[in-house]
């Protein structure tokens, strides 16, 4: 099959072996999926991962154990859990010792014609969700694990930082709780996709800094994952208030602890979310995710479309499977 | 009046200016004094503070215009708020932007003859409480902040890196909790307090590293403000576990913010703390701080004091008043 394969340099490989379903797994052709950062930062050597890229996708089971899930358009929660250590027991099972992750951690990803996950991972996707949609609900669902970890309320002041991808996702779900909510970035284009649902944002020019005076926000989310994003969190956030960190970062961060503890600020790692509430917001059109798409190729021209992804300030490409 | 003054250099004044009680404030006479390792931490540059040290004190009101005040033997909240900001009106007063500190930041503290207070930072000591006891209200409300903060369940491992004298009162505070709770230290003699108490310890030498397993802890309390001991404390934390930073560091921590997000960790900085649980705690015997007791200096001979508090593993020094 077609694969776009990272083994130390990147390449689309015509003849990889379709992986075979083993026991309580689906085989799932996919339709489409969605080049994510961390794809990106997976050739820069995180994780030291070679294999298929690719953990963003919606497809079709093909062959499966469970009767039910054949022929089921599907998207698939990407770390693959043992279900049977403490850590599962404890219902995190997306931090099982033992998972493997799609197309990151010792599993193949989704870049490819097949992919094959453990049955229980996979969501039929409803009908009114358009493959455009369902291809986003990964991302999505992280963008709500933020829910699943914080409470939001209504007097809270919100800000999130980055207008790339998955701070644009992030910023219409905390939408949706009635905080006063505010989008700080570098690029107007994008931040009007948000104005454009009744968002407020600010365009902060590089080197520049927000006009938001320091300590006035409850609650920062740093989508950057860059030093100044963090920067920037730091200098927002109130005495007590709560700094999400959403991305992954470069290296080291160097942090002043001691006034991390006389501020007494709250810091919170914020990684992989619930499928199911993500599906059921593109379901409602309570979220909308189309205007993030910014090209697509096929598959086959994947080597170029990551290309195109990894040029600066480039929102989502998506790869179209091959039709059969 | 005699006081501990630190401006560049310590040295006992004989003549400092005795305070005078502003509207609002008392006057109060100090019975006893504890040093802190902040203390230390002020003299090496932090805050940038000069003026009288000590912020830890057990004293009789002599002028207040609270009238029931006078003559009370009190201790003292050491954050003078002004009470009329947002931060106030949101019941972070310990985190006034306009604050005070007793001793830490442009405030005069209490190792000294007198010192001054607002009349609401002032809770009268019950009889049952000794000196010896009151005079470590301060540090004993900074551990119990720790569950203003977060839940500790029983079920909870919670670990407790450092044998000083914070990391013995979190520990004795947090044993209140019912939690599987354990102490790891580098002083057999220190543990040996907690071990009297069924707090369960483990000795580690430096440069050694605790026996318990990776990620195998709930909740993990930072009491060293050393670089080791945020790097165990990372070590030991489970996924979605939290870390709670109780000490202060020296200049800036390098952290693999990277894994903090993968792992989804909270890192919670907790500073000071209630005094009236604190003084409850004491009163019903349910903590012991009197075996913390290292040694005691008439005011007079603070400067020796304050060297014998800086000799590595020292822990409370205590700076008796001048008997009237």
């Amino acid at each position: 099959m077609n694969a776009l394969l990272f083994d130390h340099r990147l390449s689309l490989a015509t003849d990889y072996p379709r992986p075979t379903a083993r026991a309580g797994e689906s085989l799932i052709r996919i339709l489409q999926s969605g080049i994510c950062n961390t794809d990106l930062e997976l050739m820069r050597g995180y994780m030291a991962f070679s294999g298929v890229l690719g953990h963003e996708f919606v497809g079709i089971v093909e062959v499966s154990d469970e009767a039910a899930l054949i022929g089921a358009r599907v998207v698939g929660e990407i770390n693959a859990w043992c279900g049977e250590c403490p850590t599962c027991a404890a219902g995190n099972r997306s931090h099982c010792p033992h998972r493997t992750t799609l197309g990151i951690d010792r599993r193949d990803g989704c870049h490819a014609d097949y992919t094959r996950l453990p049955n229980h991972n996979l969501l039929p996707v409803p009908e009114g969700v358009s493959n455009d949609e369902a291809v986003f609900v990964e991302p999505l669902a992280a963008a709500c694990e933020i829910l699943e970890q914080i409470q939001i309320a209504p007097t809270d002041r919100v800000v999130v930082i980055g207008d790339g991808k998955l701070g644009l996702l992030v910023a219409q779900v905390l939408a949706l709780t009635g905080c006063d909510l505010q989008v700080i970035g570098r690029h107007a284009e994008k931040l009007a996709i948000l104005s454009a649902r009744g968002i407020r944002t600010e365009v902060v020019a590089r080197g520049a800094e927000s006009q938001l005076p320091d300590g006035s926000v409850d609650i920062v989310v740093e989508c950057t994952g860059n030093a100044q994003g963090f920067a920037t969190a730091r200098r927002l956030v109130r005495p007590r208030g709560t700094i999400v960190l959403k991305s992954t970062y470069h290296g080291d961060l160097a942090i002043n602890m001691s006034m991390i503890v006389v501020d007494e600020i709250r810091l919170l790692g914020s990684r992989c979310g619930p499928f199911a509430p993500a599906l059921r917001l593109l379901a409602q059109k309570r979220v909308d995710v189309t205007p993030l798409i910014a090209a697509r190729y096929p598959l086959t021209d994947g080597v170029a479309a990551m290309e195109h992804a990894a040029q600066r300030g480039t929102l989502k490409v998506l790869l179209d499977g091959v039709a059969l």
